[in-house]
């Protein structure tokens, strides 16, 4: 079987992202799935587009430390760091700036500016996997038993039933 | 300096741990920092405790995957897949089952009997994280800009503002 | 290929192994092949069962570190460092201590109690491996060269005879 | 010692590299000595600017895979598989478009456009390391024996010594 | 701090090492202790000499795999499989033959000529280990105790003595 | 399927290799695909001979570290670091002297003796790749095109052309 370019190549990014969803925000990946030749090469990468206030919102990678650079507006980025200090680590980032995520903590982007903002950001496996909070938590499927997510966030089963309504 | 049997041994995990709190269970850590010899070699464990209808919260572990075993009384346990399927796995575990949580993802226990439980897990990491979903997301210190959840959670600010209250 | 909790799920480790041999020691493992859904994720788990002065003998894992947990009983347990030193480091454990026999070390436990005794323990891979020391350089299949052992142990052949005729 | 912001924040890609220079390239490089919070999480990023008809010439990474996206202008990019087939693998690229250099190999990109271009790239390592042939080879320091070059270049000593002078 | 040629150098394999002991063989080990600059490289190698019909007597390296190649003379290798099976692989090797053993496992080289016999060996660690069976089984310091000795190897205590007496 | 003991030997490095070429060395590799039993252990070994005054010209393994050890003759041997230094390392080697080539560096050993030489050489991966300067950046198939040699090497293009007729 002979090493073909296309293999090493993938083509897509140049487009914006369709951000017409609740969030303002669409990923664009380029994993193993996408572009083969990444396999068991450690390293993958994504475009990020986000509308006017749009965000990419609190997830995770369990499997890949992410470093993000800013193409185009202005991000507010944050991570939290692990129990017990939960400690909210966030930056306002222009153009150009760089910023890394640690491996498996949560962490989020939002664009604060009033134009389209675009970033490019690289994950430390050919398969990171991303996990949104809100839908991990509220919208898995089948769902997790309200009574346990009433109790973790310590709210009433109602809450949790409106919560899970939307996901 | 001479290798001693104390750098190796940890004493304390035979304690029922202390589950007087509002999620009705208690994670007891053996890891690098109660047991340095444990440094460098990928693995710790930990002893948890569940008060009756106790829930050890949905979580995660940034650099580990866990393994664990009930030692006594029924747990129901669970995990929720990455994005974008969130597939919701559970199972009832009985005194003497076992079930594995994979690296990075969502997961929970529960007691679901009327007495306490107990379950000893381990990890494949000296320094595994753990990362409770509530504390992380509406417990962060400083907080995370009430919007971003809002927006992500689908709810109104009034309800975030009314989570961050209570973390 | 959808994921089902089963391949996460393996239920067993609640009866008594049987001790009923010349060591009284029963090791029921729950690895890769008991439990595929470990698979890649680098870690798995053992029951161990002593009957009253039982042991599990001098043994190594060939890829993986130890941690182990006493959950009945009261363990002698201990590992001897490399060469030069050969350092024979040992504890007893009583229920709910904690020891580690870091990874391919020359390690053991016995029973120091006159009833059964029961610990769990983890290991840092999905296929650790087991070597008995005895079995395998007495009880190899076919034979390790007798006068091999002989000049190794400094005995007499028929020594080795008498030892290997017993595996 | 608390986390930072800064610790994990790096700002510095936004403007354009010197490529005043014979190649008419730069490389902005943001590795674990310019960026800390890399350190241990394998991944960093790099901004490669190219002057038109500018190139970064045939190089390797000791020790990372390259992941790279253009952001302006057009390129072509290549790498050389190992003996015994030095197999030659080529690919124009637009914007958007993504290539990867597997860990190792002989690689370059050239802009084949009459404007600048821009490339962002990320690599598996927080400390690659980077080795340019021409630099390594005729460039070293002290020079490696030209009789050595001669014989592996199979061409006459003056023409090493050119080669030499020029590095 | 500038790097050296004398950090990646070690003088010493040409001579032949001092066999006058009861097992007939000396390994002179080239690891990080002996050439600093191996630290983080993940390789070592080792010269192993034989009197005539000497041996390396059964043996493990905890933390590497070993790959070995006859200089000179005629030696039979083995190494014994894990639990269940301990299977014994043997082979007698020429000059220029090569033979692998798997990490963790118990093997052992002989010399079965009358002149003395030369190897070399590479290991897949900087600081690979080494467990020669009978000095951590019987030659430990202080003595693992006897009678799990004796219960191990089926014999009566006054054998175990009677091995414990000789390392 | 039953373990063999053909699965970890090799027979072959008894021979010299034939020199008769251009650089007057030849190896003789026992990777994954000489020695089956090697997969997934992450080591593998080499033979080199070398002609009067011949050498293993410059190059790269992309995936290993290499140590090497004379056992036959004198070896100049040296490699080069990374940008920006570029610095020589170079060292005279006799008969049992060991010296370490960092994964991924330009390298080479030339014998400065009037007899042949031989070296055997460890490589930390089973797989280890080997990128010869010479071959990959003038022999490669099809070419690199001669215009981005020429600009990296800083010669006339007809330099360039010379150069890539000779491969």
């Amino acid at each position: 079987m002979q090493v073909q370019a296309e293999d090493f190549f993938f083509s897509g990014l140049h487009l914006r992202g369709n951000t017409s969803n609740p969030v303002g925000s669409r990923v664009t990946p380029v994993f193993a799935t996408q572009l083969p030749g990444l396999n068991t090469l450690g390293i993958s990468m994504v475009r990020i587009d986000y509308a006017p206030w749009g965000q990419n919102p609190p997830h995770t990678h369990p499997r890949a430390t992410e470093i993000l650079t800013v193409i185009e507006g202005t991000l507010q980025v944050g991570f939290v760091t692990s129990n017990p200090d939960n400690r909210f680590i966030t930056k306002v980032l222009q153009k150009g700036d760089v910023f890394v995520f640690p491996v498996g903590l949560v962490h989020f982007q939002r664009n604060i500016g009033n134009g389209y903002a675009v970033a490019v950001a690289a994950l430390s496996s050919q398969n990171p996997g991303a996990i949104t909070i809100a839908n991990a938590v509220f919208g898995a499927n089948p769902p997790i038993p309200g009574d346990i997510l009433a109790k973790e966030f310590q709210v009433d089963k109602t809450v949790v039933d409106m919560l899970q309504a939307k996901f």
